[in-house]
């Protein structure tokens, strides 16, 4: 099919058609910024999502899997500043007692028929301070409105050590037939595939079965949020959900790879964010392997979370030695005399050796906000590209993750 | 069997009888310090090792597996300053070069009739100073010598981004029952299991088959170098070896389970001295499980190459949250309300919470040249203890990394 046209528009998650957001200061952080974030659909919705695969995990993620197959979902809490994980007992009632308050208020507040998620992250192991955050709840519910500002404001009340909010909302079609989808995330530290402390909610309008909207948040999860790395840290609390409330009135069932390339779009441009502004990052890095052997994207993926070559990025030195021995220790088959390395445009290996390059122009050319990292793999059958993205490594990871909790 | 008795003794990898060192300054390094060493044994000896599985690896490497194959090895030379891997086929004719001339210039000196194998660690993509290298063959073999001095001369001189040589040597038995193992190593960038930049070179005078003494090596450095990780990134140059010249005149055969428990010392030694030295490391840390759950030291291994747990290291946090998101994401079942985690001796989790611990205090415990991190898992089917060792994450590391070939 044709390559899908975009067009940004701004709300973020308030951009589709039937949503609103609230935020409120509940005390669950100790600066007084917004730690409590509410999403409401006007109508319950068709829900999917991808949870952290951590073994060790919140309650949050243990209770929306049975939430999620109890369906009609219309709502998702979420706190920063309390990950609400591996704190006992006490996590799961509190995680039960938030979404009951919650629909509570929503309920006395006026329509609110269906169920809702919740999220949460930050600090783990700590309980969170249940009677302030119970008594934010109606002011949180007042607070619920659909304009730009309160999308943006959602993307900034999820922040933890995030520099800046992400978000981003793109419609599709023209006339009668457009759709939406917005979304906001949140990651910084423990940034790893398969979901680590990061968050993503997603909005679209469009109308959905929960059957195919999960098949293709599963696909489109796999070539964005988890081709992300910063530390190789998965966290406890992880997911990436969407909510499709059909308010355009559009079957996605008409449109199913149109909509794949849309959210692909919207969770890749959150996923780049995501990376780039990872825990003391000075820039992002993409690691493209073209016409890479199979089972590639293991080598990306050991290359992008090579502390060696980050800070080799971080100090823009064309060590193009540390990338070729990381796509060695990958445990993936491939010729290395095949292999050609391109620095920030730049060749700097092939057949097996370094060629002539000029370390001080390569060095020069990697002083960017975006670092190209490239592989290609001579002689190989064809296959598609893969691209992973992460962020260097810098003093300030370091100073920002030696001191965290004390 | 009983525990060993072990004896630490001087003279390095010159203690076991018969066995000679020399090093010389070659012209290899920028800084005018030997970077040139050549082990021999009087006699022809039973020779072992291990190599990288990095797929990239040098030609030092290659050629060692078929020299290993046909035998009768005699003597190692080992050069520092660069990896001689990576640079084309000049690599390859250069290492055969080398080989041939230090064979011919030992002939010219006297009595040699074996095999050699080479070594080389430093920078890769560069050719090695042939004309230089060849012209101090020579001198290297006049200064051949079995002194104490010329044992830790020898692991001054194959060091690289070591702040201190590592080298150890023990006496076992007594009367005329004894014998002698010795070991010098280098380590510091690049250090992971299966043998990052990581070199390993032990002699000992008992006698033995190829097939036993590798068999043995095989199992030890499963237990010692390959339990040491500093980044998780494996090299392209990493060996250990072991020469048996027979020299006590004591079989192996007769002292298998001992002469297994004296090597693990003398390579465990070996190990932790590289896991302390890592770049930037202001501390060992080691990472044990007891009773741990089946492929335990995948959990151990994720914990000691965590990012955010080596900084937590670095920053004395007692950041036990951290550990157990590394646990959890390690792929390997366990059941995480079952498992205790101690920090520096203090118990800090247990029933799927923490403790009541006083961060301050535990963060002083934890501000000690040997930082333990212990998880106990309850309830599990008794096994063996298993421990890891690594170092901690600090401004230091980035910047030795941030900046090495330019």
């Amino acid at each position: 099919m044709a390559k899908l046209e975009v067009h940004e528009i701004a709300g973020a998650v308030c951009a589709p058609l039937g949503f609103k957001v609230g935020t409120v200061y509940a005390g669950i952080r100790k600066a007084k910024r917004d730690d409590l974030v509410l999403l409401v659909s006007d109508s319950p919705a068709t829900a999917a999502a991808v949870f952290t695969t951590n073994k060790v995990h919140a309650w949050c993620v243990r209770h929306n899997r049975e939430r999620l197959a109890a369906g009609n979902i219309q709502a998702v809490l979420c706190n920063a500043g309390n990950a609400n994980a591996c704190n006992g007992e006490r996590g799961q009632s509190d995680d039960q007692a938030l979404a009951e308050g919650v629909k509570t208020a929503l309920q006395a507040a006026g329509h609110f028929e269906g169920n809702l998620l919740t999220a949460s992250t930050g600090v783990i192991g700590k309980h969170l301070p249940m009677s302030e955050v119970k008594a934010a709840l109606p002011t949180l519910v007042a607070a619920l409105g659909g304009s730009v500002g309160h999308g943006e404001q959602a993307a900034n009340a999820i922040m933890t050590t995030d520099l800046v909010p992400k978000f981003v909302a793109i419609e599709v079609g023209a006339g009668k037939e457009r759709y939406r989808i917005g979304g906001i995330a949140k990651g910084s530290g423990m940034i790893a595939p398969n979901m680590a402390t990061m968050l993503g909610f997603i909005t679209t309008d469009i109308a959905a079965s929960q059957a195919e909207l999960q098949a293709i948040l599963t696909r489109v999860v796999g070539r964005t949020f988890n081709r992300i790395t910063v530390d190789g840290d998965t966290s406890t609390n992880d997911m990436v959900i969407v909510l499709a409330n059909g308010a355009s009135g559009l079957p996605l069932a008409d449109r199913e790879q149109e909509f794949e390339q849309a959210l692909e779009y919207v969770c890749g441009t959150l996923a780049r964010k995501i990376a780039r502004d990872g825990e003391g990052a000075t820039k992002l890095v993409t690691v493209t392997l073209i016409n890479p052997p199979p089972l590639g994207e293991k080598i990306a993926k050991t290359i992008a979370e090579s502390p060696l070559v980050k800070t080799a990025c971080f100090g823009n030195d064309p060590n193009w030695g540390r990338i070729m021995a990381a796509a060695g220790r990958s445990g993936v088959e491939f010729n290395p005399s095949a292999v050609v390395v391109r620095l920030a445009g730049h060749e700097v290996f092939r057949d097996g050796e370094p060629t002539a390059f000029e370390p001080a122009v390569v060095s020069a050319a990697m002083k960017r906000p975006v670092l190209l990292i490239e592989l290609e793999f001579l002689g190989s059958p064809k296959s598609e590209p893969i691209t992973v993205w992460t962020c260097d490594f810098s003093y300030d990871y370091v100073k920002i993750n030696a001191d965290y909790t004390t």
